[in-house]
């Protein structure tokens, strides 16, 4: 219910609108009505949040608890929700598949489409690079400034649009599949922001990727289609309000696990429709978002990304560019005969190296943002000038590969594709250290040069492009960092391909069968063992057989990719971990195996004592001015502020609407009797003399704030001075239902049942009088002031009667594995019973980073002095058992230990 | 612990003994006995149970608590120590590379010698059916005996050395993978059991699979090698004892997480050696074995997997049977176009109809299961004569395989590989529907008969060979289904590929150039699909590329794995668990999407109300007829009968520690008592009046036994009498570390720390006088008798301080969630602190599947009955919450519902 406070603002927005529409008919008015609720309901239920519950039993209680609601269109109503019911069946099965076939539909024409029009670009820029072959000059400038002018508008028109569709996007996904709520991050905004400049910025020819952007293209897309989709109903509209047999407790939240599920699924379609690698892209997206994974979901991203992947590879068969789908980097090494077993040394130098390479890439890639953040006189000015810094890494890097300049050294005129497409070529370059012998044809031309050796070329290829990546990744347009590395780890392997090629020039093979080295093999692995490097994965090496085509170097790239991760990992975060700390997400850290201080770290050491709660027994001011102090997401609804013993939490959300339903519906009670008793004209005594301590009169004005904002137009409603029965009767008809806390036989207790099926009696007692409103705004000002002293009545509320509890002496390892498993955003910490702290991601985060950056230097905990010491408040808060134990060791044990009975008071 | 009752039996035993070696060097004696502790605790670390804590920091207590206490070996002992924890660092990174290379190893040799003794086997029968060819009876027995024999020899053996090995072993995996302990599915007797009967079963030449074998075998080799490498030391044993850091709490068991962790690489490393498939056997491993799978572990079975894959393949190289490290049935299906767009109508009919056949084959599999079962007169017979059923089964299969018989009809001399190899054949068989045109080479001229048709011959084989593998793997010998059900679906897939290749004699592609249909291409997708539809995994398409080492016809593929997936899973359960409910494993079900009735079922339905538990202030007696009483792991610890207030949990095991310590150790204080004070003797009537009630006495005989149970040799000591005070002194020395709760510095409240501090005070003080036993055993009763009144110390006993607690109102589809997340057996259910009720994965399992039963029909829970009409417990128990709220309510809004109140008392 995260942000949602924007929509309950518009809501009550609406409802106070409302009022202005007594003169529409009731039947349609109705249905309009609840077509409206439905859909807020689902936006609401779209939201990426865990923590909310119980709605859909609400809505039962609309029907079964309120069946004097709706008179007139009862019947429809009734009629509607069995066809619905029927329905309910099949689009269980049905919806999931439609879902997932419709984004993958989709995300393989995005990607077609961009892949076009990338391509496009890249034909333009040479064509004009080739027209003005005359002056070199010219040439220089078109070369140059095309790029720039591409990466300038791409990095000004995501600056415009949605600054959240800068990057890669996957360390963004990996937060919000953790739970988190980035909400600006999945809009449609967010979504033509990445789309149009992602094409701009690989159309510029810069060494950047398209797999991580498309990560988070994918998730945008499904997060709209799933709004899409609701707007014809099905089961995103029928689980948020009518089917009233969800669990919307943490976890159990049926909507929030299958958009999590959703979410996983179309990160698998991202990178399985961009690379047409369907298991790659699965594996990828698993290894590179989850933390724990659900198996039972497997199947929604190999199904989702099979689609994508096949229509992303039959549009380029209906578009002849492919006789039929093949692989999109197809290599044509021999199949009888791979590699020998000989070459397998090479093969490990290769992952060993990469992985060594890989940490370097992602340490070049943080010092250069940190470089650029550090230097104030630097950042001040490109601060200034937000599109300079774009353009100016353009300009560098452009100007270095300009194929007449340097660029003829490094295989400059080459695009990314086509590269990568000469690199995995089956034949040999050099043959016995002399590179005339190969003729080169078509693009493979790049690499020769009459000069320079083919050795040089590639090492400065490599050279080249591995700072250059890690620069232009930095550039704030959105672009990933997995292809650019993908071709440089293919360059590396050719390059020790071609080395082994030149010293072994018939092969390794003792046998009379001469089979001669294939160097695209070593490109395969290496490409494999650099991108799996940098990004912390093992599944790269199934996104290159896939990308190839050929499985046959199965066990090479295999050993390649695990001693790069191996090395990789020991030294440097993954390149998304590492934006994810750059860019501070709220995401948490892994605990490793090896940081033993964690395991002497408890809960109480890293808790927050001062908890915001509120007690059963509060009225409506202790509720306003706690939802003024803090900004937490779910408050602790605790017995009384001396027993403390926890009973749930309630969200945020719901509180503000107890609150501003407090403060508008009961308007109606207060109305009714000013008309009855029209003599008793003395609320404004009433109201200042209850108001009995200073603070709550020093609070006056910010209440007047807040009442302004959250029942906008009660004041100014006179104005309209009709009689307004039925359209009064309606706000709290339409507004009760989602505001019910659970439908009675839901309580076991069936105490509460009574309490709620006699709400109606009390209502139609109310309506009896035909009422008008013509209060002052003085006089709805004094009768709000008596209303804010009134205990909170919180049958109208949804409380979560179980939320998540540590014990105090829980350990810092136990709870970081509660947290991660569940996706817990915070958790009580509770001593029998009573609440006496709060966890959340953050001090977690906190605790976890403190104790690993100092790792293998200190043994004691970062608080274990705080502990050892002994400060009154822990101790008084946190020692309950202990002294429970005390208590009953004293009796057990009567005189065994007198001496430390008396070290115990001393201390 | 579980299970391990037995261990801490023996090591009471191994304790009484020592009494008699006082003689010992005390060093040498020290080493030794420290040397078998650490064995001992890491034995009982190595049990699968998730549910023991803190046994780490006891071991720290032996150094910093009580640094008395080895005086004599305490140098060496810290110049261990200091060693070790140098030593520590190195083996946290290298001892789990090393570990899962040795698995890898050992399971490719496991896997390379299977194979070879099977080929042995196999090329024996045919070399005695070929040697007999003068006389076709002669030839029928030879082909008859040779199997029956074979399995004979196999179901006999692995009956009598290890029952537990017979069937695939993949549903206990997944049981066991779960954190279920089933402790005699890995041992020894097992791995040598499953490894000879295994060999034997498929070398007898029945449809049998040794994939799923190769899962348990390997999880064995594992859990063997972990033991092993124990005796070596490093982490293994390091952590069960000296090092003190770890939490032992639920989850955050360590050593535990490490064995689930390599229990998943050891299932794939069994996938990956046995298909020289290392990435198909992690996903095939992850999906058969897990629910929620932790990616950070993903390394682990990758690492492994690839490495037992590559050694596996290269002993093939190096026994000469292959040039280099290709797959294992290598396809050469052309690269340039393995397949046209058209052709994909085709291969989803392929996968549907191989959904279809997979749900069949489970169906028809728990069918004969069921049928023989029922049968009484035939089971009577079946389970007299153990080895008659396999030998019946077996002489019915060989019989309609014999190739001078019906054999000739279904290729019934090929074996299941040389089938295998001969479908995945990239030639096509039949064109234009005669059958003639194509040259049968080798193997392949099985499938031609001179009467019958290539396309009757496959349906023969087909229709034949699913049965048959239905009917063998009921075999009760070490067997999987895998490779059966994979050689059919490659049989069916043949079949469709050979009448397409019939109808499109020269492709169907349009353009000019001509591609003829590959009906290997086809077989591909048959093997992986209808393999795919009986195991309910989509990994099986990695599993072909990997096989036949061409991804060539990757969409195909995974296209019908998906429809083949989406079928059978909505028809019948995987084979692995129609198995586990036949079998009726301890698994808990899987929560479907689709059940809404588990919404509304709460753990207050479910719980059992009738909590075992120990109070703060209880006796050892208590205790005694605590443990009599109950066989549950755990006990909850509470404050009192009264209060019931939650303290933790304690295991049965320490209780049981404790309680034979009270009767053992304690016996020292009585004797210098009773040396003391010798005229004080008066014990016997002490021990009678204090026994107020009957109950206790009329348990008497009963803790007599139980006292002779756990210390046996207490009675029979006397007859040693030389001083034993040396000796005497161990014990406690010994025994009490791995007792004590946790180091002082854990405890927050540093009120425990001086009790600890102060118990070698006291026991310096004990052993001040020289005393020697010389107690009846008359007085021993007696004195143990007054023990056991005596109130529980608690000090000297590890408790979990926070097991794991639900509200009453969880849902079930919570408490599911979070049992198979956290991998619980069990947990409390509290009310505000108060222990009401426990859950233990039984009653869960028992609520899903009463309700999955009568899916559709029902809306209200199994247990909504109980829950409205509100029996008495359960109002008590359960509406604590409900009777806060309503004191409250009634607070809040007096007066407002006078009717719902009396409604409420009436109910």
């Amino acid at each position: 219910m995260a942000g949602d406070g924007s929509d309950q603002r518009a809501l009550q927005y609406e409802q106070t609108l409302m009022y202005g529409r007594y003169t529409q008919e009731l039947g349609v008015y109705a249905k309009e009505e609840a077509a409206r609720l439905r859909e807020s309901g689902q936006r609401r239920s779209r939201a990426l949040d865990l923590l909310e519950y119980d709605k859909g039993r609400c809505a039962k209680c609309r029907r079964s608890g309120y069946p004097y609601v709706l008179e007139a269109p009862a019947q429809d109503f009734i009629s509607v929700c069995t066809v619905r019911c029927q329905k309910f069946l099949i689009s269980r099965v049905g919806e999931d598949w439609i879902f997932l076939i419709l984004l993958g539909l989709v995300m393989a024409l995005v990607s077609w489409v961009v892949d076009f029009c990338i391509a496009i670009c890249l034909q333009a820029q040479k064509w004009m690079y080739g027209g003005l072959d005359s002056n070199v000059f010219l040439q220089y400038l078109a070369w140059v400034t095309y790029p720039v002018v591409l990466i300038t508008f791409s990095a000004g028109f995501t600056q415009i649009l949605a600054p959240q569709a800068v990057g890669s996007g996957i360390p963004e996904m990996k937060t919000i599949l953790r739970g988190v709520v980035l909400k600006e991050y999945l809009t449609f905004k967010t979504f033509v922001a990445k789309v149009i400049g992602l094409t701009c910025a690989l159309g510029s020819g810069m060494p950047l990727g398209k797999e991580g952007p498309f990560v988070h293209i994918a998730s945008l897309c499904a997060a709209l289609l799933s709004k899409f989709m609701s707007l014809f109903g099905g089961i995103y509209e029928k689980e948020s309000g009518l089917v009233g047999i969800k669990d919307y407790s943490l976890l159990g939240t049926k909507n929030e696990s299958r958009n999590i599920e959703m979410l996983a699924a179309a990160c698998a379609v991202g990178v399985g429709c961009c690379f047409a690698a369907p298991i790659g892209g699965v594996l990828f997206s698993i290894e590179v978002t989850s933390t724990f994974f659900a198996v039972r979901n497997y199947w929604r991203g190999f199904f989702a990304a099979t689609f994508s992947a096949f229509i992303f590879r039959v549009l380029a068969v209906w578009n002849r560019d492919e006789e039929t789908i093949t692989a999109l980097f197809k290599t044509r090494f021999r199949l009888d005969f791979p590699f020998d077993l000989q070459e397998l040394p090479a093969f490990a130098v290769i992952g060993i190296a990469s992985g060594f390479g890989g940490a370097l890439f992602v340490y070049l890639n943080r010092l250069i943002v940190q470089f650029i953040r550090k230097q104030k006189t630097i950042n001040k000015f490109l601060m200034k000038k937000r599109l300079l810094y774009p353009a100016l890494v353009t300009l560098l890097i452009s100007t270095l590969t300009f194929p007449p300049g340097f660029g003829q050294f490094m295989a400059g005129k080459l695009t990314q594709g086509e590269s990568l497409v000469t690199l995995l070529d089956n034949r040999t370059w050099a043959k016995q250290g002399i590179a005339e012998e190969f003729d080169y044809i078509g693009n493979a031309q790049a690499w020769k040069h009459p000069q320079v050796n083919v050795f040089v070329t590639l090492v400065l290829f490599i050279i080249m492009k591995f700072w250059m990546s890690a620069l232009a990744t930095t550039i704030p347009v959105p672009c990933g960092a997995f292809m650019p590395v993908f071709v440089i780890g293919a360059a590396f392997g050719r390059l020790v391909g071609e080395c082994m090629a030149a010293w072994f020039p018939d092969g390794i093979h003792s046998d009379e069968s001469i089979y001669p080295i294939v160097p695209g093999g070593y490109a395969v692995v290496g490409a494999a063992a650099l991108s799996g490097a940098v990004t912390h994965t093992v599944s790269t090496a199934v996104i290159v057989f896939e990308l190839t085509g050929q499985i046959s170097h199965i066990l090479p790239v295999m050993i390649a990719v695990i001693l790069a991760n191996a090395v990789a990992q020991s030294l440097q975060p993954s390149l998304y971990d590492s934006i994810i700390r750059i860019k501070k997400l709220p995401y948490l850290p892994e605990l490793g195996w090896g940081h033993h201080e964690k395991y002497n770290i408890r809960v109480e050491d890293i808790m927050v004592r001062d908890v915001r709660y509120i007690t059963l027994n509060c009225c409506y001011r202790d509720l306003h001015s706690v939802l003024m102090l803090g900004h937490l997401k779910t408050l602790a609804l605790v017995e009384s502020a001396e027993s403390m013993i926890l009973l749930g939490s309630i969200e945020r959300a719901q509180l503000q609407s107890l609150l501003s339903q407090q403060l508008s519906r009961s308007r109606r009670m207060e109305y009714i009797r000013e008309r009855a008793a029209a003599e008793k004209k003395c609320p404004s005594d009433v109201s200042n003399s209850d108001s009995e301590d200073g603070r709550q009169r020093a609070s006056q004005e910010v209440r007047f704030q807040i009442s302004t904002e959250e029942s906008t137009f009660s004041p100014t409603r006179p104005a309209s001075q009709k009689p307004l029965k039925p359209a009064l009767k309606r706000p709290s008809v339409m507004e009760r239902p989602t505001k019910l806390p659970t439908s009675p036989q839901d309580h076991s207790g069936i105490a509460l049942k009574s309490l709620f099926c006699s709400s109606p009696d009390v209502e139609a007692l109310e309506d009896d009088g035909d009422v008008e409103d013509d209060m002052t705004l003085r006089e709805i000002a004094e009768w709000e002031e008596r209303q804010l002293d009134e205990q909170v009545d919180f049958n109208n509320c949804k409380i979560d009667p179980a939320p998540f509890q540590l014990v105090e002496r829980t350990s810092l390892h136990k709870t970081h594995t509660i947290f991660s498993l569940l996706g817990l955003d915070h958790a009580y910490v509770t001593s029998i019973g009573r609440l006496i702290g709060v966890v959340s991601l953050k001090e977690l985060r906190k605790a976890i980073e403190g104790s690993v950056t100092v790792k293998g230097v200190k043994v004691r905990p970062p608080l274990a002095s705080f502990r050892d010491s002994g400060t009154s408040s822990s101790e008084t808060e946190a020692t309950e058992l202990h002294k429970l134990w005390d208590r009953h060791r004293n009796v057990s044990l009567p005189g065994e230990q007198p001496t430390s009975e008396s070290d115990e008071k001393s201390q």
